[in-house]
């Protein structure tokens, strides 16, 4: 039984076969609605109350009022000390490289004058509070508390809110290390829809945020989409994926590894190699099986590889590029000669690695760009999490007097064409009475 | 019985006023999701002949094929040629503005090198293919067509394709006119659900497209809702508002006319005025009441006012702007003197009209920024539609043999950190393989 399967993109079948491969679709769950819709109201309706108790349910905790899931700064800032030298370290020096990239995101008010006076632009301003899930137990991961919360302080969002469940009161000293590290202005150990509710509404203790970001659960991913437009909220990942295009000549080690660390992940993960050298699919083939069974994790590895995994030959790199644009992957891998040469003919990935020492695995944590990126083909039409996401424009319009008059008279024609005379008449009384 | 009422900011209740005031929230209808759902699922599962027989169904037509619900370019030309001259000009005027505006809103790809060779950057793409909404019937509105089409095509999307329902088979010359002045690519006359199924999942006829945008009623709506996550789609629209700051030296009748501007739009649009002069409130309350009387829509206006609308006396400008900023309204006038000393002031806006000239109106139609706005304090976290909702951003991660070295140590002990060995792998083979 194969590690992985072969597809040849020659073969008659081979866009079928490929559809089937990346089917994948979120499932909407008829009863976690329904669950999630009366927390959502419970917490409307009753705040803290409600937050606590569906906390000490789902949680198995004990807490008896809000301060009890409240983290006080210097709480934050212990678990800062009591990390490993080494793993504060290195998440001190990744913050700083996530923080300088994102610098180079911001975005500033723009405004033009034109000849009669008229002053058109746009006025770009910071959110004022967001709010961050960071799932807890097994999934706690510190790099996203990095990811989540940097671009949001680089944008200038005044209070950056994180909540992290803590079940049976266990919670990690990495997070909140990382919350201290990433500027995290506050933090409640509250998880799950009602987490998301108390977010979305505010409570007593809670305030209330303007977005938020951050995966979760299914209860989690289904009480943002249900507070969508009460709130901003980011887009709901799918499971991770990697597309690595590979001219043949890289370490196979390597590239199977890269594939790997994908797979890892969890079972729906995806990896997928694209290369026009049929050896090398054969030999990163024999190279997963081998390091393969030298991981912790091999065997939700060998299911995402089994099930969803796929070594694909081509007959060049220009193919495989156009394989890629069609998957829009979250991660691209471009393993070949002169990569940035293939670069303009990207259309859709979510992140671009370049040449032979780019691991994917950088991208995830120190390399400076986000983590948080589309995924299930949704690059075709989303970015990367960035400043951007926290910030928002004002369209800005200042009318001389001369450009009243001008505009005015358009305005009054188009306005009576979609019988809005109202419109008409705003439009043209700065015309007459000038 | 007033026409509107009047507000006092320092009366103790005000706060619950202004609540319930504001109060909106746009009813999910079950059974109108219902009905939703099995038209998506029709149309995913039977493409055209789906579209063709809802089509028939709801707008009463007699089409036999999809030829018959596409408008070819010579049409769209011949539409153009057939509107008034006047009508034509300014739309055109109008198109040539937008355009000039937007083209400010370009993003540029951007890198920057590291000392030891690492490139980081981001690459901005359009979108491939960006469908748009046009309602059909009454609300038909042109400026709607430029103002959604113009900001696509300036962001460099290759296809824009356009539906719009023609009930009875009645189509606006007006609409195709502004389809053909916006240089929009395809035109199909279908609407409702199925005309979104048809745009996010793609028929033999209809391309499926990346993005939807534009305006429509519940069950549009509602289907953008559905299928969002499948394709991007912009905000859901709430009812139109208006908020206007005067320092009470504005002619009254001005102000009047652009508060029925906004009342004329439908019963629940939200006109607000908020000024520190009472006298002035008083002569706007006077000619509220003279001319909406003059209005062909006074109908709707006046249910409007009576109903959403407010006239708020304040101590002071910074008051006002302090009530605006917890609105988030979507058109924001200053209608004061040197309105431009109060913009850094303005946290949470759709646009901004400085100046006693600055009519809101002639932002609906020709100003240049776009009419599309965020509603229902969604301003607080989203912004107009703009060239920057039909691009997305890549990440870009090139690692120079010793950029790799360092940032894999790094990684190496953060993933670590997170369990994932074959992350940590991923990431130091190239440290040492070196």
């Amino acid at each position: 039984m194969a590690v992985i399967r072969q597809l040849d993109s020659l073969a008659p079948d081979f866009d079928a076969q490929l559809e089937l491969l990346l089917a994948w679709e979120s499932v909407a769950d008829h009863r976690v609605e329904e669950t999630v819709a009366e927390i959502l109201r419970e917490v409307r309706a009753h705040g803290d109350v409600a937050v606590i108790s569906y906390t000490n349910q789902f949680d198995r905790r004990q807490l008896q009022a809000a301060g009890d899931f409240m983290v006080s700064a210097s709480e934050l800032q212990a678990a800062r000390e009591r990390v490993a030298p080494e793993a504060r370290r290195a998440l001190e020096a990744a913050a700083e490289r996530v923080r300088a990239y994102h610098d180079h995101q911001k975005q500033e008010s723009w405004q033009y004058r034109e000849a009669d006076g008229t002053v058109l632009g746009q006025q770009i301003t910071p959110m004022e509070r967001v709010g961050i899930y960071v799932p807890g137990g097994k999934a706690s991961y510190p790099s996203s508390v990095l990811m989540n919360a940097i671009p949001a302080k680089v944008a200038g969002v005044e209070e950056v809110v994180m909540v992290v469940p803590a079940p049976d009161n266990q919670i990690s000293d990495l997070v909140l290390a990382a919350a201290a590290i990433a500027g995290v202005d506050r933090v409640f150990t509250i998880g799950g829809a009602q987490a998301v509710a108390a977010l979305a509404y505010g409570t007593e203790a809670v305030p209330r945020v303007d977005k938020i970001v951050g995966p979760g659960n299914i209860f989690v991913a289904s009480a943002k989409r249900a507070v969508f437009g009460q709130v901003a909220i980011d887009m709901i990942a799918g499971p991770s994926e990697i597309l690595v295009i590979c001219d043949g000549e890289t370490d196979p080690d390597w590239i199977a590894m890269d594939l790997l660390s994908q797979a890892e992940h969890d079972e729906q993960a995806q990896s997928i190699l694209v290369s026009p050298d049929q050896e090398f699919l054969d030999a990163v083939e024999r190279a997963l099986e081998k390091l393969l069974a030298e991981l912790p994790r091999r065997e939700i590895a060998a299911v995402s590889l089994k099930e969803r995994g796929a070594l694909v030959a081509v007959d060049s790199i220009e193919s495989a590029i156009a394989i890629s644009n069609r998957i829009a992957p979250e991660h691209l891998e471009l393993s070949v000669a002169n990569p940035e040469k293939y670069l303009p003919l990207i259309r859709n990935a979510g992140a671009i690695f370049l040449g032979r020492h780019t691991a994917e695995a950088l991208g995830d944590y120190c390399a400076g760009p986000n983590h948080v990126l589309p995924t299930s083909g949704t690059a075709r039409f989303s970015s990367p999490l960035g400043v951007y996401d926290f910030q928002k424009r004002s369209s800005i319009i200042y009318c001389s007097p001369e450009g009243a008059k001008t505009l005015g008279r358009v305005a009054g024609i188009l306005a009576r064409g979609e019988g809005l005379e109202a419109h008409a008449r705003s439009a043209e009384y700065r015309v007459r009475n000038k």
